[in-house]
C-alpha cells in the first residue's frame, strides 16, 4: 500500500466488516441476557477499532488539505503524511464512551418532564438490583463517569488547538491541567475525600490516616500534568507514542482484572473502581491499535500532540477516578526517567536545540544520536560533570584537541538507548522501547502487589493479604 | 481602531480589569454568606465577558496565521479578518460553566479514596440543607448539568472540525445530532420520562397524559438538529448570528425569571429547572456580548459555524434539560420562517447557488437582493407559482421580453426583508432582524403564558392559573 492510498483493500474492508458484525452480535445478544456491561464494552471496543481504522484511512487527504501534515524526517525521501490523526481516535473513543453509558448505569430514580410544558409531575420507580457478578454501577457513579468523559473531551479540544496554533512550550505544559479541571471539580463536589493511608513506618508520627486537604488536589493536578506531557516527551519516532500508551493500557488492564471475580473474592470493595477503569481502557486499546496499524514504521500518519495528551489523560482519568494514581505512576518509569534525564536541557543548564530526536543517517538508514553543539565550551563545573557522565556512559561527548567539550548528546531516553546499543533502525528502536516499557511495568506491578505489605498494613487485594 | 490592532486600548484594558475586579469581589463575598449561586453566576458571566473580549483581540493574528480567516465581501475593500472566533467564546464559556459546578451543587455523599492505595474506606457525611431561597441543587442534578456541558463541548469540537475541514452540507446538518447525543443518553439513563400532558381538546381521545416513548427522543433530536442549524442559516451579514442569539437568550432569561421567587410563590416545582437554565444562559450572554463587540458592523472578526452550532446547542440544552422545549421553539419564529421559506431552494425545486447572501453594491454601499439566474425558464407550474408569489411581494422576479422568468430572488429572510424595505446598509439590516426577533419572541412568550389555559388545564406558573 502506498501512503497516498486512502481506500481500504478488499481484505481490510471484509475483515473490518466482520469485526463490526461480531460486535453488533455481542451487543444485540446482551439485550436478551441481563445486559452484561463488560461484554458490551469489549464489543464496543472492537467496533471502535474498525471505525478508527477506516476513518484514519478515509480522512487522510482532508487533513493534508487543511495543512494538518508533516514531513517524516527519518526517511530517505522525507514523505509528507497527515498529522494529528490522534484526533480521529479521540473522537471515535468519546462517542463510544458516551454510547456505552446506558449499559453500566441503571436508572434508580425517574422524575417526570413538565408534561406538555404545563405540569411538573414527579414519579419514583423502584428498581430491584439482581445479584449479578460484575453488576451495574449505582446511579451516583454516573457523575464520575461523565466528569471523566468531560476531561477527555476538554483535552482533545485543547490538543487540537495546540496542534493547530503554535503554542509555546511553557504554555503547552499546562494544557493537561485545564483538561483535568472538570474531573477535579466533580471530584471536589461529588467525592471530596482527601485522606490517605499513612505508610506504617510513619504511622507513629502521622497517625493511621492523614487528611491532605488541598495538597491532595495539587497532587492530582500534578499527576494530570505529568502523564500527558511525559508521553508527549518520549515521542518522535514512528509508533513510539502509540505503542508505549498501549503497553501502559494493557498493564493497567491486567492490574484491574486482579480485582475482579475469578482472581479475588466477590464482592471486592475496589471492584467498581476497577471495572470503571476497564470500561475506559478497553475502547482506548481499540482505537490505539487502529492508529498503531497506520503509525508503526514506516508511518502512514502522524499522531500529533493531541494523541499524546489524550492517551495520558485516559490514564489520569482511570488512575484518579479509580483511586490508584500511585499504581499508575509506577507504570510511567521510562517516562519519568526520560523526564528527569531531560531536565538539564529543559531548564537550559545545557543548551537545548528545538528538536532533540535521534538523527537519521541517509547512508546507513539507521538512527544515530543527535547532539547539542557548544558554541562556547561549558563552564568548568558542568564540563567536569559531563566528563564523569561520559565515563559512566550516561552521555556522549566530543572534545577538541584542547580537551574542551564541543558537543554532547541530547538528553533523551531515545538518544541514551542509541548510545548504549549503537545506531539502529527506527522500528527496532521503537520495539526496544516497547519491551523496556513492558519489563519496567510488569516488574513495578509485581513489586506493588507483593511488597506493599512491607510498608502498608494490608494490600488492597484481599486474597493477597490473606496469603 | 484598525482591524489589525490586536492590543486592548488603555480604556478597554482598565474597564475590563474593573469588571474582573467586580466579579472577583462578588465571588469572594459569596463565600462569607451561604454561597448564593445566582450572584456567583452573574459574577462568572462578567468575568467571561472580559476574558472573551481580551482573548478575541489577542488571538486574532494566530487564527489568521493558520488559515482561519475570511474575506468580508460586503465591504468595498473586502478586508481579510479572523474566522471561527466563536470557538474562543465557546472555550471560555465551557471553562466558566465547569468552574461554576461547586456553587449550585452541594455534596450529600462523601465516599472515601482507597487511601494510600491500600484500603477502601467508605464514609457517609450528612448534610443539612438550610431553608434558602434559590437553594442549591440536590446532588442528583449534577449528572444532568454535566451532560449539558458534555453536549456543548461535543458540538464545539465538531463545529471546529466543520470550520476546518470542508464538510458537505448534507453531513453538516447532522453535526448537532452528534452533539446532542451525550445529553439524550444521560436523559435516557437518568431521567427517562417520555410522558407529555395532552391538550384538553384531545384528552377525550388520548387521556390526560400520553407516553410518547422513543418518539419523545426523536422529537428531542429534531429540536437539537433544528436550533443550531436554523441559526446557522439566518447568517452571513455582520453581527446577525450573535445578535439573534443574544435576543433569544435574553428572552429565555425573562421566561426563566417568571418562575423565580418574586414573581411566583416559592417554592415553585419548576424552579430548579429554570435556575438550571439561568446558570447556562448568563455566561452565554457574557461571552456573546464580548463577541458582538467585535462582530457588529463593521466586523473585526467572523464567528464561524462553530458559534452558530454552539449558540443553538446552548438553547437546546436549557430547553431539554429545563423541560421547556416547546416554549423554546416559540422563540425561533424568524428562524422557522427562514427555514420554511428556504425549503424550495434547499430541496432544489428552485436552483440554489452556493451563496444566497444579499449582494453588496459598492457604488451605493447598500446591500441588495441576491438572485438566482434561471439558465432555462422554469416549468409552467413553478413559473405560475413564482408569478403569484411575486404579486404577493413574497419573491422578486425578472422576466424577459417573452414573459419568461430569467431570475428570482434567493429565498432567505434577509433577501425578503430587502425586497420589502428596499436596499439598506448592512448594520441597519442586522438591526431590523434583531428587532423582528425581539418582537416575535415577546409576543410568543405573552401568548404562551396567557393563552396556554385555552388548551391545557393549567399554565405551569401557579400564580397565573390562580388569576
Amino acid at each position: 500500500m502506498t501512503p497516498s492510498s486512502t481506500n481500504l483493500s478488499r481484505t481490510e474492508a471484509w475483515s473490518l466488516l466482520a469485526l463490526v458484525g461480531v460486535s453488533v452480535a455481542i451487543v444485540a445478544n446482551s439485550f436478551h441476557g441481563d445486559g452484561e456491561p463488560l461484554m458490551v464494552s469489549i464489543a464496543f471496543s472492537v467496533f471502535a477499532f474498525s471505525a478508527t481504522y477506516s476513518l484514519i484511512r478515509w480522512l487522510g487527504p482532508s487533513f493534508m488539505k487543511v495543512g494538518l501534515k508533516g514531513k517524516d524526517m527519518a526517511k530517505a525521501k522525507r514523505p509528507e503524511i497527515p498529522e494529528t490523526m490522534g484526533a480521529v481516535c479521540a473522537v471515535v473513543y468519546l462517542l463510544v464512551l458516551i454510547a456505552f453509558i446506558p449499559f453500566p448505569f441503571y436508572k434508580d430514580i425517574v422524575a417526570a418532564t413538565s408534561g406538555g410544558g404545563n405540569r411538573d409531575v414527579v414519579q419514583v420507580v423502584e428498581h430491584v438490583e439482581m445479584g449479578r457478578y460484575l453488576h451495574r454501577f449505582p446511579h451516583n457513579k454516573l457523575a464520575s463517569y461523565l466528569s471523566g468523559v468531560l476531561s477527555l473531551q476538554a483535552i482533545v479540544l485543547l490538543g487540537i488547538g495546540d496542534d493547530l496554533l503554535d503554542i509555546r512550550w511553557r504554555h503547552k505544559v499546562l494544557i493537561p491541567a485545564f483538561g483535568a479541571f472538570p474531573m477535579l471539580i466533580v471530584y471536589f463536589v461529588d467525592f471530596g475525600v482527601t485522606q490517605v493511608v499513612v505508610p506504617m513506618p510513619l504511622q507513629p508520627y502521622l497517625g493511621e490516616i492523614i487528611n491532605l486537604g488541598w495538597l491532595y488536589y495539587a497532587y492530582m493536578a500534578a499527576v494530570a500534568i505529568f502523564c500527558p506531557n511525559s508521553i508527549n516527551m518520549l515521542a518522535g519516532i514512528n509508533g513510539v507514542e502509540v505503542s508505549q500508551s498501549l503497553v501502559i493500557a494493557v498493564l493497567l488492564l491486567i492490574n484491574d482484572s486482579l480485582y475482579l471475580s475469578p482472581f479475588t473474592p466477590y464482592p471486592h470493595p475496589a471492584m467498581d473502581s476497577h471495572l470503571f477503569s476497564i470500561y475506559f481502557l478497553l475502547p482506548f486499546i481499540g482505537v490505539s491499535l487502529a492508529l498503531l496499524f497506520h503509525n508503526w514504521y514506516p508511518s502512514k500518519v502522524f499522531v500529533g500532540d493531541t494523541y499524546c495528551y489524550f492517551a495520558g489523560m485516559v490514564f489520569v482519568v482511570v488512575g484518579i477516578l479509580g483511586h490508584f494514581s500511585k499504581t499508575l505512576l509506577l507504570l510511567f518509569i521510562p517516562q519519568m526517567f526520560n523526564f528527569l534525564y531531560s531536565c538539564p536541557q529543559l531548564f537550559h543548564i545545557i543548551p537545548c536545540p528545538r528538536h532533540r530526536l535521534p538523527k537519521f543517517n541517509a547512508v546507513t538508514g539507521l538512527l544515530e544520536n543527535s547532539v547539542t553543539e557548544w558554541a562556547h565550551p561549558p563552564p568548568a563545573l558542568i564540563s567536569a560533570i559531563l566528563k564523569i557522565l561520559n565515563h559512566l556512559r550516561l552521555i556522549g561527548i566530543k572534545t577538541n584537541t584542547k580537551g574542551e567539550i564541543i558537543e554532547s548528546t541530547n538528553l533523551t531516553l531515545l538518544n541514551l538507548w542509541i548510545l548504549w546499543f549503537g545506531p539502529m533502525k527506527e522500528d527496532r528502536l521503537a520495539l526496544h522501547i516497547v519491551l523496556l516499557q513492558s519489563a519496567c511495568g510488569l516488574l513495578a506491578l509485581f513489586v506493588r502487589h507483593r511488597m506493599a505489605l512491607l510498608v502498608f498494613p494490608s494490600d488492597n487485594r484481599n486474597f493477597l493479604s490473606s496469603v
